[in-house]
């Protein structure tokens, strides 16, 4: 295991499953495993043990519920109804920065209201991936045990449901937000500022990340600044923000440790895995992702920005 | 001195030296110091000597020609002609990440052929700033005992003289490219492919600007990433690749060191001098910044992604 010691904490996700169709410059892929907390979840489990809550239609193919398990994602929160899993259809252009929605039917995410199953109600460690501000602030009246809670949002959400937005960002301990989200929501230019206007609200870490120009933490004493690894190719960014908090909170979990300097480590974590995510299609360059790799990039990474005295 | 020991080498800067009509969201400044060499040379001057050549109209005011000499740059090599001095009237939107050029007035510029003093050509290290390249390649072949030579281009030359600017990143020792410039000369969206090809052309070091998002250098075994200083206000960005570029040289020949590992510490001062540039506009907070300044922040921009094992 990455973490050896420390009291190992499982972390609680709560967020979209999904169907994707996925235009690359690289290629299409329909109908492959999607969604947020499907990416995050799948990323946290590389660290520790993860209960994941959602929801999937009768038409979810029970592979992907095997990988889930075969990653040691306890199911016991997903809920499968009648009718059609959550999708998603976007293609990305040759400089893959943004993702262009074509495409997103609900389903049965229309009507969804997570119920955190008792089991999890303690959970200390909680990740509310991007879904419904209101159903983000309903998860956490449900788990008032947590000692570290990380909210994402998106766009959609920031124009739509500002006021829920921002009464997330004031309830939990830490929230993963990108660079043009974060200057949406605090109207400004300057990501600096964002980030300290974000931290003013109340969390105690704003994580900017920044696709391939990686991530910046804001803390109240402290600014860290994470690389993205250089890759040559990226195949699908799709997830890639959410495979990246799944690390964080992943790391953060099994090392039950919130310093600064672990904080600091859980980004550099998280980094890492959103490099290898996006190296394929889907969640299929995760689905073969080795321990061993992990460790070996995240030397990599300490590398690239090191400086001797 | 910031560098204490080492065989200090002094720095020939070859460029441009102007008056610039600057507005940005927070003011407007008429016909202030400008040009890449004034930029690049000042930056520079903080870490050793500069000999400066250039070109300046009998309009050029005595004020800045006492600038430069109060900072130690040997002014040999500017002529003062007939005509007017080099002009640069341009705006920037509220992101600031992008210059728009509203006029460009080359004037006593137009005729300008680089004319090395007797004294400079013995200079170890070279910068080329941002110039017609068939200049840059001129003064290349002045100075045949060179080290090291660094050169800069822009968009303008990139589209009007490709051929000429190749030629450059063949036969000089290292470039400082932006990012956009750097994915249109490559034709390519990823800036580690365009990193990787541009070393592939011949030079041991490539830098990549990216503003606020900092600086990644490439050599053949190494990758590098520098972060930006996290400044909430930027007053005007004008200069500040030339201002981080005079500061890598600046750095390298006060050390005489071209080592991985200094040049890991030349970009890191690099951004330390642009970070100081932007806070006022034109040359104004360089006219006032001390070396103990210098020294403060390379300290926290180390600081800033130090990852404790």
């Amino acid at each position: 295991m990455i973490v050896r010691n420390g009291e190992r904490q499982p972390v609680l996700v709560v967020g979209s499953i999904g169907l994707d169709t996925i235009e690359t410059p690289f290629g299409v892929e329909r109908d492959v495993l999607g969604g947020a907390a499907s990416y995050a979840s799948t990323s946290a489990s590389f660290f520790t043990k993860v209960r994941l809550v959602g929801v999937v239609g009768y038409d979810f193919p029970e592979e992907h519920m095997q990988f889930f398990r075969q990653h040691g994602i306890d199911l016991d929160g997903v809920q499968k109804v009648p009718g059609k899993t959550f999708r998603w259809n976007g293609y990305y252009e040759y400089d893959m920065n943004q993702a262009h929605t074509l495409a997103t039917h609900l389903n049965v995410f229309e009507h969804f209201q997570p119920t955190i199953p008792a089991a999890y109600c303690e959970s200390a460690f909680v990740f509310l991936a991007n879904i419904d501000p209101e159903l983000q602030l309903r998860v956490l009246d449900q788990v008032p045990a947590r000692s570290f809670s990380l909210a994402d949002t998106m766009n959609f959400w920031i124009t739509s449901k500002r006021e829920k937005v921002l009464e997330v960002v004031r309830r939990v301990d830490a929230i993963t937000i990108n660079d043009a989200e974060a200057r949406q929501l605090c109207d400004t230019a300057s990501l600096v500022v964002a980030g300290r206007q974000l931290l003013a609200m109340g969390p105690r870490v704003v994580i900017i990340k920044k696709g391939e120009h990686g991530a910046v933490m804001f803390t109240e004493s402290d600014y860290f600044v994470a690389p993205s690894f250089p890759l040559e190719d990226v195949l699908d960014p799709t997830g890639a923000g959410d495979t990246f908090a799944g690390g964080v909170i992943g790391y953060l979990a099994a090392s039950n440790d919130l310093s600064e300097a672990n904080l600091r480590k859980a980004v550099l974590y998280g980094s890492v895995m959103a490099s290898y995510s996006v190296e394929e299609f889907s969640l299929k360059r995760m689905a073969r992702l080795e321990q061993g790799e992990i460790i070996m990039r995240y030397a990599e990474m300490r590398k690239i920005t090191a400086v001797t005295e």
